[in-house]
């Protein structure tokens, strides 16, 4: 069973966490304390033992927490049990990129289509798969089930393809466009912004300048 | 002057309002309200006014903010007055997506060298740059008087890299690494973890399932 609603910065260090477990994992280590754990993830141990407790006790005082269930437990929680299917929405630079990062295929997420509105890269092939036309993308969602899509569009058609993923069933969108998405409930977007984040880093220059 | 020390969230959520400032700004518009800022940016218009607030009043009550002069202090806030320079440490396709990436060049940070360990990419041209030899970090971030470097290399050199690149006196860096980097207080490391970004989703939709 899994709880209600948990935030967004909890799930995703459920995720960081699950990553070191499989490193200790692999190294053999059948028990790992909550600092050792805090200090990869870059956080307290005091968080680690907040953020576990919502699912259960995983932990001995004294030993740690057992790696091998608590790894099993965060896989199931973000269900990562079975594999994804995702769709890649424009066939640029950065879809390259993300056809061949290894990472998500070992993360269960595989790629089944890509997508895009340019007659010059309709039909060549990317990591395997051959791009398609954007006008048939309903086609392609259903024939893929499809989960998930990646918009790595311009700003402008964005809006227009997402309400068209939503429409087809897509509940689950991350965003690379420059834009704030407007969904209905029910559908969760995750905004990557680069640019954003070289700002954080920007501001942090400026603020260490100025002290 | 600056606050001391603002949240990263606070400072991420600065960055979009500016986005948005912009927009509106081209479009000719004088005032915009805080709840109009807030629809764009996917929060509230309290937290809008409360994110403002710390940095001084530039709302009049009824009319809302002033789109230029907010649009400004945001700019200073950001540390976006002057350009960033920034160098990309390895060369893969994420390499060549993020140098082809124009949001940011129009927000001021411009890549001024990419390098790369792996003999057959040195010497090569990215989006005008020549790809350098990483033996020569020291030199081509002192020589490019580097203030940002963004990581795009696979988890087992990063940290080897992170220390040289602190040692010669970066300060901020962009990870792409899957691994957390270990470094000293008075540098900031802001982790880009696309995969994590994926099972953020794939926890909603196993959520939202379960329900």
């Amino acid at each position: 069973m899994l709880p209600r609603k948990i935030a967004d910065s909890t799930v995703r260090r459920l995720a960081i966490y699950l990553r070191f477990l499989e490193e200790f994992q692999r190294q053999g280590q059948a028990t790992v304390a909550s600092d050792a754990l805090a200090q990869r993830a870059g956080t307290t141990s005091a968080q680690v033992r907040k953020d576990l407790s919502f699912f259960g006790s995983f932990g001995t005082r004294g030993l740690g927490y057992d790696v091998v269930p608590l790894a099993d437990r965060l896989r199931e929680i973000l269900g990562l049990g079975h594999r994804h299917r995702v769709a890649i929405i424009g066939a640029g630079r950065l879809a390259a990129a993300l056809v061949d990062y290894t990472g998500f295929s070992a993360r269960g997420f595989e790629i089944v289509a890509v997508v895009d509105r340019d007659p010059a890269r309709i039909g060549a092939v990317l990591a395997g798969l051959t791009i398609e036309d954007v006008a048939d993308l309903e086609h392609v969602v259903r024939r893929g089930e499809v989960e998930i899509a990646i918009l790595v569009t311009p700003a402008g058609p964005a809006q227009a393809l997402v309400d068209r993923l939503v429409a087809v069933g897509i509940t689950a969108i991350l965003n690379f466009a420059p834009v704030q998405l407007q969904v209905p409930e029910g559908v969760d977007v995750k905004n990557v912004n680069l640019a954003v984040e070289l700002e954080t880093l920007s501001y942090a220059l400026s603020a260490r300048a100025a002290t």
